[in-house]
């Protein structure tokens, strides 16, 4: 295998790029009567018209062709007699026959029997439209480089031009690769038997991209990791294709093979690029077609795509300049934002982050979401992506940062929601947006919600906090926020919170003492949210130490992943409400039924994102999806 | 017929369809993985994950599966020993077995035959993603109204859902009608031999802008001026279409139908708006059908497709606001420029403007192109367009006027040129771009140029004028303009003049005095240009007066438009350069050969496009293009 350079800096791999691949400048002509799609084609050479538009003298007007002469001191008064034979009728856009030189309107002409009456003295010329009046033959209509769009494609077909040589588009082709990775069909195919399967998404990701960019993309069929059958594949690619882009096989196991076959088949530019996700991507040139392998995580390919894949189409189609990242992004919004917590980066690293954004008195702040490469359903909940440059290190709460949106927000109607994980609000969002608003759900627990209202991180907050010294469900925890706001608590429902436990309960677990005395392995919540609160409190009463409990540490952010992780078979136990036990099909062991409400700042209940929620809390149609998922009580 | 509501403003007309019209809301199932295309389509329900994803403990490392508690105490100097069947190997993204609870990565590892050494403590769940760390199955993933993207699409299929439910697109039909209109397959086959017939262009302008929309378009049959066929088409169209377009046939000409059609077949809302082009439009409704006839004129179909059409498809696709001009028109950039000269524009209406922009001296200026409801070369060679307010008439030089651009242009490097209408001019603009310049054209004559030059309306001016006095080029007028400011002049080529006349010369013009004598068409060129300047000179030598010229007012603004006319038969005779003899294949007497240059202010002569014009007046491939062209020489 050829050594690579790796890990380069992205300017370093971007003036690589710059250096080694050129623009195709190849031509092909189209029939734009055929045309489909309308990818965004330039023409190749000038266009010159065939045609005279109009191609004849042309009547601007409804009425009687004649020659001006026979009009000559005509008036309503003294009309002009003229006599068949020296007019004709013309409709508007009808041609004018030589033998007359202008047109006179029908709301300027009587009949009297045959003989036309003409009540104005019209001149040479008018009312017609000479030809040639809008294009000439052979006049430069459009240019080399000019867009085919809806305003050019109609002036080349009334041209007479109706094939035209275009600048031909890179042709693109993805071999995904792996072993582990099975199609997309199969994978909706084969519901739950898909162990040690992931399924073959990237294709769909990049199709989509392509498409948004205006470049075309052929998908080759699903390759074994075998070095040989890679190679063969992406040979074969390359002889019809500007740009082979091969996925996953970008590490260093002993399935990886993308290297070597970069190795053999093209000479290697690079391997490794500093930045976060993305590093794995190798780069390699055969000749002016660039050959790429994709890192395979989701959000990895991603950001390759759009700092590697985008720049290099743009560079074979000629365009300048060749990286545009915002526009790779597809980025509707450039926002200046400020950072609502603070974030710590990777030194040496460009990161990307895929943040959410909220508008807090007036501040646009945004908050990145925690999430690996692997993860994919960050990448769609995020409002946008920022890209942390390699030099920061430690990012402080309100530091700057740029982000490009995905989507156009009214953030003015989207109040930030910091708390409890619910299900239950996670399906008030929809009916919140039939009404203008939206809301921007952060799950942080119980406690969390509070301590980020009280510093003015949020809108809205939720809790469900026992005090097992009153027996009270939040009021403790709600009365040592700042005495100086004011806060309003709006009790929403009770909740069941109970023991999560494997169909059946193999494992009889059916209290703290239970899951101590068998070790069986349990799920926990993380610090601050209620649901461990309610944990720790159980543990107290029943005098064990949470080192006795296996899994104490195990933690999971949701009530469905904790669910999730006892329906599988990782855990035998997790604390949780009903409607997780429900959505999993798990068994629950009742243990208390908890008051969950909200707390909202006083200043911000008039504002109109607030207002909304207010209004849906009322949503029957909200309530009944709430009864639906099960263990929720309407008790206030 | 019924009585419509006629000539309404823009806002009245958008109110009514504001209130006439319902958002479709309805509900279609489409299976991601054969989508194509990709219109902007949005989920039409909210949807939840059917799979936990990971579907399994993943391993986030290649190496073994261990238990947590077999690696106590491990370090590289005590190293746990793992024996066979306690330690399993695991890829990168593998499933991890239930009975392991952890993973050590390879690194941490070494054989001992095939005991397995663990160097390091392994925590219970180091390097597992637990099942459901990215989604859990019932989790909310995507919401209502969600946009179906690059990010949402492979979420979706990795969750298992590949059918969604989306909400249905409006499915629009456009029905061209028309006794002059022939398709646009017929006029491109026919060539020359379209007497009184105009391309059917007005479908791909649609079928491109509804594309741009994210709108599907289908394109019906050309029908003929006749009521009842028409009428036929339009209520078949109704059936299984949620909006209707006509195209054409909006005048009150006795071959104008849609007004009756719309009149009968649905409830008439309004005919007209006041808008300049695009007044003529019928609007009725079928229910929540909108059935709207669309004026012919390319230009008039182009803004009511901007001003009714796409608010229609945005109302019935519930979009909000549903009025967004500046999406409609596909603007790339908002510009508040300056305008270069006075516009008068019309009362009562509004008006869109064609307008093409410079920076000139820092300041964006922008002049629109002066033409009507029928042209399409200016629809395609405006840089943007810019829509006049109603109430405003008159609009002096320097009003600040909105230009919403059609394409990204870089201003410092295109400076405006102001001057002859020349055919080596037009060619030249294609290899500045390729230097990475670009030439603002306006032909205002010879004499206009000058003028604006002085008017600081420009960068470059050219000349032809020839000083009778002296029988000198140029000096007399350009020694006219400012002395206190510095003009640099650049002799480009001489170019034949002469008269053109039909081939053969049937009416054997030779020279003026012919012309006149024989009472032959001419036509002349608009005052100021140098080719009429020239002309005026050889009347006066042979002592004509103008008004013995038949024809004298008759005018064409460029060599090519004036040649159209002689050899379409409509003028006898022109006065212009050989060049355009050549383009129309007709008889060419030789007058003159003039001396064309251009005239730079000193202080542009650095301006960065004016440098590549410099430089492109050297291009070798320029000038044989130019050689081509017939009656240039390169004498300077």
């Amino acid at each position: 295998m050829v050594e690579l350079k790796e890990n380069l800096d992205i300017l370093s791999a971007w003036s690589i790029l710059e250096e080694r691949f050129h623009p195709l400048n190849e031509l092909e002509e189209v029939d734009l009567l055929a045309l489909e799609g309308y990818p965004p084609i330039k023409l190749g050479v000038d266009v010159l018209s065939r045609r005279n538009l109009p191609q004849y003298p042309a009547s601007a007007v409804d009425g009687f062709a004649v020659k001006a002469t026979d009009t000559v001191n005509s008036s309503p008064r003294t009309p002009a007699q003229i006599f068949p034979g020296s007019y004709c009728w013309v409709n508007t856009g009808g041609g004018v026959d030589r033998s007359f030189d202008s047109v006179v309107m029908i709301e300027d002409t009587l009949m009297e029997g045959d003989t036309l009456l003409v009540t104005r003295t019209i001149t040479r010329g008018e009312n017609i439209r000479p030809e040639g009046e809008d294009i000439t033959k052979g006049q430069v209509i459009a240019r080399r480089g000019d867009c085919l769009d809806a305003f050019l494609i109609p002036l080349l077909i009334a041209s007479g031009n109706s094939r035209v040589s275009v600048q031909r588009l890179p042709r693109s082709v993805f071999i995904p690769t792996g072993d582990e990775i099975i199609t997309a069909e199969e994978w909706v195919r084969e519901d739950d038997k898909t162990w040690d399967k992931v399924p073959e998404t990237n294709s769909f990701m990049l199709r989509r991209l392509f498409h948004d960019w205006g470049f075309p993309l052929e998908i080759h069929d699903l390759v074994r990791d075998d070095e040989a059958l890679i190679a063969d594949a992406v040979s074969r690619a390359l002889r019809d294709h500007d740009f082979v882009i091969i996925g996953a096989g970008t590490a260093k196991g002993k399935r990886d093979h993308s290297a070597d076959v970069i190795g053999k088949l093209s000479e290697p530019l690079f391997r490794g690029i500093r930045m976060k996700p993305g590093r794995p991507v190798i780069v390699g040139s055969s000749g002016n077609r660039p050959l790429v392998a994709l890192p395979g995580f989701p959000m990895s390919a991603l950001v390759t795509c759009w700092s590697i894949i985008h720049p290099l189409l743009r560079r074979l189609n000629g365009e300048s300049p060749a990286v545009d990242l915002e526009k790779a992004v597809g980025s509707v919004e450039t926002l200046k934002t400020s950072l609502l917590m603070h974030h710590s980066s990777s030194q040496g690293v460009m990161e990307w982050l895929r943040v959410k954004c909220g508008d807090i008195g007036g501040t646009i702040y945004s908050w990145p979401l925690a999430s690996g490469a692997s993860s994919t359903f960050s990448t769609s909940d995020a409002d946008g992506f920022a890209l942390i440059g390699s030099s920061v290190l430690e990012m402080p709460k309100g530091s700057e940062i740029t982000v490009w949106t995905k989507r156009k927000m009214e953030l003015e109607k989207r109040p930030v929601y910091q708390g409890s994980n619910d299900p239950a609000i996670d399906r008030i969002v929809s009916f919140m947006r039939e009404r203008g608003g939206d809301l921007a759900v952060r799950s942080v627990g119980s406690l969390g919600g509070l301590s980020a209202l009280a510093r003015g991180e949020g809108h809205v907050a939720s809790c469900h906090l026992l005090d097992p010294e009153t027996g009270v469900y939040n009021d403790t925890f709600i009365s040592r926020l700042d005495k100086a706001r004011s806060w309003r608590r709006f009790k929403l429902f009770k909740r069941e919170q109970g023991f999560l436990v494997r169909k059946g309960n193999p494992e009889r677990i059916s209290s703290v003492r239970d899951l101590a005395d068998k070790g069986s392995i349990f799920v926990n919540r993380q610090p601050g949210a209620g649901t461990r609160v309610l944990f720790d409190h159980l543990l107290k009463e029943a005098g064990i130490q949470p080192g006795s409990i296996v899994g104490y540490d195990n933690i999971a952010i949701t009530h469905f992943e904790a669910a999730a992780r006892v329906s599988g078979g990782s855990a035998a136990a997790t604390l949780g409400i009903r409607a997780a036990a429900k959505a999993f099909d798990t068994d629950f062991i009742p243990v208390t039924e908890e008051d969950f409400e909200l707390v909202i700042p006083e200043e911000f209940i008039s504002h109109p994102g607030i207002e909304i929620l207010m209004e849906t809390l009322n949503d029957d149609r909200w309530r009944r999806e709430v009864d639906s998922l099960g263990g929720y009580r309407w008790a206030f």
